[in-house]
Formats: structure tokens, sequence, C-alpha cells
């Protein structure tokens, strides 16, 4: 069995963790700024130093690929994403592309063949957090979303996907989604405490749980704050903050069972001192293991919208909805990963994501399957995301392994 | 007695109502932007055509003087603002600089003189809208602000009160403060419902309650939307949330004597979605007849915000708060507006303002008094802002006639 260079794949990772630093040791990578681009550059430095040929899509994913004996075969491909949050970790999505690398690496310094390709890939914005909608680069790959849609979107100042695509160099000339996967692998932190406060270090993930998402909008009229009695007004920020209480009531009703419902955001305008706010948007995120818990979760937060509006006395408005998990990854994939831990000698627990990924949309189109390692207390999206070389070297190397003897199996029988 | 031309005062608001308009009938001019620039040169330019001599103060504050006979007798002033909060109404501060104005043109029309002179006066951003503070302009001329702090005040692009003010020309070389008024009169739409629902048409203003401020902020940890657990959890929109349906429970809690509870206005950071927020800042504005209450009121908020932290399980820290208000205005000027009131057979109500005005600073330096007039609804800060020309008609010639009364009394002995 093969072992990863785990001082060389750290070297990455702290050299990653510069680009785009915010404080001690998180990272502002946001898609298609600047940072992201010396990222960008970076990785293609990398790979193009360890052989691979490079090739970069309409919405600017990239593939680096390490050819394989048998190039007519599909390309066994390990991904994930270099964007980040804003002041987010360092390790939240990179680790799995430079562990893709890294599999690279230690295959060319065994001289190590496969039969079929390994591609690495760095799937664009995965965040979310400039253009707001997650996954954009895996979901246009997956034919999810249009090509056309991504590149119209927009960030708060009204640069758009495509122009800024563009501008860092990284609109590419392969169709988006014209390429086959022979089966897809994403090594990833977990995200969550579980790993961390346990002795094992390794998850399979057999599955995303479902997780909903709506923007409820509130709409009531400014005036003034001062001679406006309470029973003239029409607070529209005050309907928000019912909701905000309201929806996180709900998430503790459910927690027991592994629920969890969140309010990551809120825009109010004018948002000005002096004056009562007309309208007041927020953005309202859930999750259970059950999916039909999860509808049930719908029904209670939309009815605790509008009971928050008609308690603040403004209108309410459902202004968008979204849904996406409820994933069920590649039983293959999953039988591979257990099969190989336990030649390795290593252990595992299976598991269910509950955080969004790649994998996701790749899993529509290919067998794709996750591999978890701990982070400290569960915490990503944050400066303090942290994680152990130790506890992490298990799930590089199961990675490493798997990805080799899925690319070595027998052409099937055509 | 004399009677004011509304036909050229209208003509004048209707003028001002295009200059930063937004939409149908609001205007956005706040201080010191390019409309608020345009605005006052066209100020300037009728004052002047009206025989004033204009001058301006350090801190942008005008002052366009009709001459009294005798000149060496200090003004009486009319007063109020040209600044509007973010699509506010036109009428809020306009009607009592341009009143002024009128009360000047109707004494040429009439080639009325007086003995004392008539300052009309446009105070520098009352409204607070652009760098957070309130009354600027009157309170750094009543020493109450100093100049040197109005000056280096910075909206949320980082650009400094003074810089602006440089940059549209009215840092003026007249030294803040250093002027004397024999009496303040300030005419004013109510921006309450009280006038507008009775059937009288102005208010004789006797004083301003008390109101206060608090900003909160509430901090907990950014962290991944999805896998984190509610028990892990340190949303810090949440605290904010429960925050502000707590304090608008409060003002309802005080409806029925008076009392009233604002939230206008949050910030959030880092307002992602997928990203717990770490930090939200609220601002919270309450006011009460009883200044007793106030200060129960304010006991009652932050034990309120303290509460909403610790049920959100973030922490909370009280960043800043003020107090303004409490003011009882001139009972000589009280006097004379009721009687001039009696002469004119016009009815009205002794009324408490609930807003701040710049009345209320100048309140502190020399004797002064405010006349309220109807708007609909008693909306303000609101581009649906409205006032009838037949329900204003009879405040300004009360404004005009008491103005000319107390310009022309007889000197006091020396």
């Amino acid at each position: 069995m093969l072992r990863a260079n785990m001082e060389r794949l750290w070297r990455m990772l702290d050299a990653s963790g510069e680009i785009g630093r915010c404080g001690e040791r998180g990272l502002t990578r946001l898609a298609l700024t600047d940072p992201d681009k010396v990222m960008r550059d970076t990785f293609v430095e990398w790979a193009t130093a360890a052989g691979c040929q490079v090739e970069v899509d309409e919405v600017g994913n990239i593939f680096a690929r390490r050819p394989g004996r048998d190039q007519s075969l599909p390309a066994v491909a390990i991904g994930s994403h270099l964007d980040t949050t804003v002041c987010g970790g360092r390790y939240d999505g990179i680790l799995g592309v430079l562990a893709g690398l890294e599999t690279v690496l230690t295959l060319n310094d065994h001289g190590t063949e496969t039969t079929r390709p390994i591609d690495v890939v760095c799937w664009t914005d995965e965040e979310g957090t400039r253009f707001s909608r997650s996954m954009m680069g895996s979901s246009a790959f997956a034919g999810l979303f249009a090509v056309a849609d991504v590149l119209v979107a927009s960030d708060a100042d009204g640069l758009t996907f495509g122009a800024e695509l563009a501008r860092i160099g990284y609109a590419g000339p392969r169709r988006t989604g014209d390429r086959r996967f022979d089966a897809y692998f994403e090594l990833h932190i977990e995200q969550g405490p579980r790993l961390d406060a346990g002795d094992v270090d390794v998850g399979i993930v057999v599955g995303g749980l479902t997780a909903k998402g709506r923007r409820w909008a509130f709409t009531g009229q400014s005036a003034h704050v001062g001679p406006t009695p309470m029973d003239r007004r029409r607070n529209a920020l005050v309907g928000a903050g019912y909701a905000i209480a309201a929806v996180n009531d709900i998430g503790w009703k459910y927690h027991e069972s592994g629920g969890k419902t969140t309010v990551a955001r809120i825009d109010c305008q004018p948002n000005r001192y002096g004056v009562i706010p007309e309208r007041a948007v927020i953005g309202i995120d859930f999750r259970h293991p059950d999916s039909a818990v999860v509808a049930t979760m719908a029904e209670e937060i939309d009815a605790a919208a509008r009971a928050a509006a008609a308690r603040a006395n403004v209108s309410c408005e459902r202004v968008e909805e979204w849904t996406f998990g409820g994933v069920a990854f590649s039983e293959d994939l999953v039988r591979l990963l257990t099969a190989t831990a336990h030649e390795l000698g290593i252990a595992f627990r299976s598991m269910t994501s509950e955080a969004g990924h790649d994998a996701y949309s790749i899993s529509t189109v290919a067998p794709a399957v996750m591999i978890f390692t701990p982070c400290q207390e569960g915490i990503s999206h944050s400066r303090e995301e942290a994680i152990d070389p130790r506890r992490t070297a298990d799930g590089v190397n199961l990675l490493l392994n798997a990805v080799v003897a899925r690319a070595n199996r027998p052409p099937l029988a055509p």
C-alpha cells in the first residue's frame, strides 16, 4: 500500500494559507477575486510541474490530468474547491484539492502508473459567498445550473461571474460538462464535531442529508422613530426579529434528532438611525437527517415567518427557496473505501454529510463518494478552523489507495 | 396682521423637492452630498435675491440675515434643516427653513422694517443619517458638540464631515456659535398623527420629551450552518433577533402612556449564506413623556439584551448610549405664540415634541420655541410624507406674525 507524504501536503496547505490570509490563520479567498486567481495559478503551476495536463472549462473549473495507460478510459477524479468564505478556514475544500495533488505526487515518487487517468479537479465557487449560490462550478458541470445562468450571476457590487472569470484569466475553452468520470472522490474536513470528539479519524460518507433554504422578505413602512405611536408602526425589522427568534426555536425543537436551523443573513433598509425600517430580508437554512422532517420544518418555518409578520403588523413574502442534498453516494465506492480501509488497518465510521459539497452535484453524473477527516471542535467557515496533520493522514492514505485501486480495476466489458 | 404668500412658499418647496428626488415624491438629500450642495446654493441664491446677507460658519450652518433698524441687537432667528434621510420626505425640516425665507419675502412685499434683524438659518446635518449623530450643526453651534469632533465624524465610506464640507464649498469662515439670538423659532411638520387626526392645524410646542438610545453588540462565533449542532452554535444574529423582539415588546408595554421603542438598524457579520454570524450590532431608540419611565425602560431594554444574548449563547456589550430631549421651551415665546394665535383667530393645541429637532440644541443658548403643522397620517422619514398647503397656512402665518412681534419688541433696558 502507498503512503502519502504528509509533510509535502502540509507545505502546500501552508503556502495556500498565505494567499488571501485573514488574521493569524484565516483565509478570505472569495471566488474569482485576485487571491483566487493567485491560488489557481499556484495550483496550475504545481500540477504542471507534477506532469499533469491542465484544462479549464467555460465556468473556470480546472482539471489537472495525470495520464493513465489507457487514455481512452474515463478518469478517476479527485476534487474539491480552493475558494473560501469571508475570513474562513484554510482547509475547507483546499485540503481535498491538494490531497488530490499529493496523490499524483506520491504516484510520481513511486513511478506508479495507473490504467485510467487521474483528474485532480478544482471546482469554481463552491462556497457561494460572493455570487450567493453555492456549488456553482460543479453544478454547472453536472448540468444542474445552466452555464449561461452562472455567467450572469452578479455579486453585491454588480460584477458578474462571467466578467470576473475573464478578468482573472480562467474563462476556459473546454465546454462545461464535456468530460466523463469513472468515479469521483472528495476528501473534506467534516465541519462538524463528531470525528473530533471520537477516537476514529476517518469518516466514510454514504450520503448527504437534505438541506433547504428560503429567503423571507418583510415589508413595512418607513416612518420617524420618535412620534410614530406603536400601534401605527410597521417596522419590517421587527418582523424579521420575531422570525429569527422563532426559526431558532424550531431548530432546538429538532435538535435531539439532528435537526438545525440557521438565519445567517439579514438585509435591512434603509437601516438608518431615526427611520423605522421598511424592508428586511432574512436568509434561512435548515437541515435534518430525515427528509420528511425537513418538509415538516419547512412548513413550520414558513408559518413562523407569517406569524412574525402578523405580530409586527408588516407584510411578508417568501422570495426564494432552494433544496439540496438528499444524496446517496455510490454503494460501489463506499464498498471500495471500506475494503481499502480494512486493508490499511484504518478505523473509520460511516457518516452522512450535513454540509453541501461539490460531490453532491457530481453524484448526479458519476459514481461519487466522500471521505471526512476531523477538524478541531467541528468549527469551519471561521478563522478558528484547525486540523491536526496526524489525524488527517489516515483519510489522505485511504483516498490515495482507493483511487489507485479504482483507477486500476479492469475495464468493464464493452 | 401679515399673511404669507403660500403659493410662493409652495413653489420653493416644489423646487426643493426636485433636488435629490427619490421616486415620485421622496427626497434623498443626505448632509454634505451633491444634492445638499445644490439645495444650499439654491437657498443662498434665494436669500441673496431677497436682500439677505449670508454667512456660513465652520460646520456649514448658513445664516441669511434680513437687516433690522438696529443692527446692534441680536437677531430673531427662524431655522431648521435642508437635509433629509434616505428617500425621506420633502417637508421635514425644509418647510421650516423656507417658511423663514417666506417670512422675509412677505416683509419685503410690504416694505416692512423690523427693529431687530431676522436670521433665517439652515443647520447642517440635522438628520444624522450619514454621519450617525443627529443635530450636528445646531449642537456644534450650541457648544454641545465640539467643532473638532464634528469635523472628524466619518460616514460609512470613511469620508469625513470636514472633508465633505470643504468639497461642497460650505466650510465657512464664521466661528461656530459666535452669534447671539434674541429668540429662535422653528416651524416643523409634526411627524406624528395627532394634528392630522384632529381639526386643529397648529401645535404650539412647549417642550420635547426625553429620548434615549443605545447600541448593543452581540458576539458569537462563525461556523458552518450545516454540521454545527444547535448546542454548539453561537449565532450572534440570533442574539440580536431575540433582542429585537424583546425591545419591541417593551415598547408595547408602555404604548398606552405614550412610550415607544425602535430597533432601526442592524449590522451583521459576515452576513453570508453558509456561515453562522459572529457579530451583530443593533441600534435601539426609546422615548416616553415621563423621564422617570424612560430610565425604567432603559433598564428593561438592557436586561432584555442580556437575556437575549444568554438565550442565544453569545456574549453582548452595550457599545454606545445617548440621551437627548427633555427640553422645556421658552415660556415667554410660548406666551407670545399663544397671544399671536388668538389675535389671528387661529385654533391651536399645546403639544410636546416626540422627535429631536435643532430647536432642542438652540434652546440651551437662546429662548426657543417650535410650531407644528400637520402631516398626513403622521408619516415622515418616508417618501409617503405629505402635507396639505391649506392646513399649513395657519402655522406659517403664526410664525410670521410672532417673529415680527418679537423682532419689534422694545429693546430691554441695558
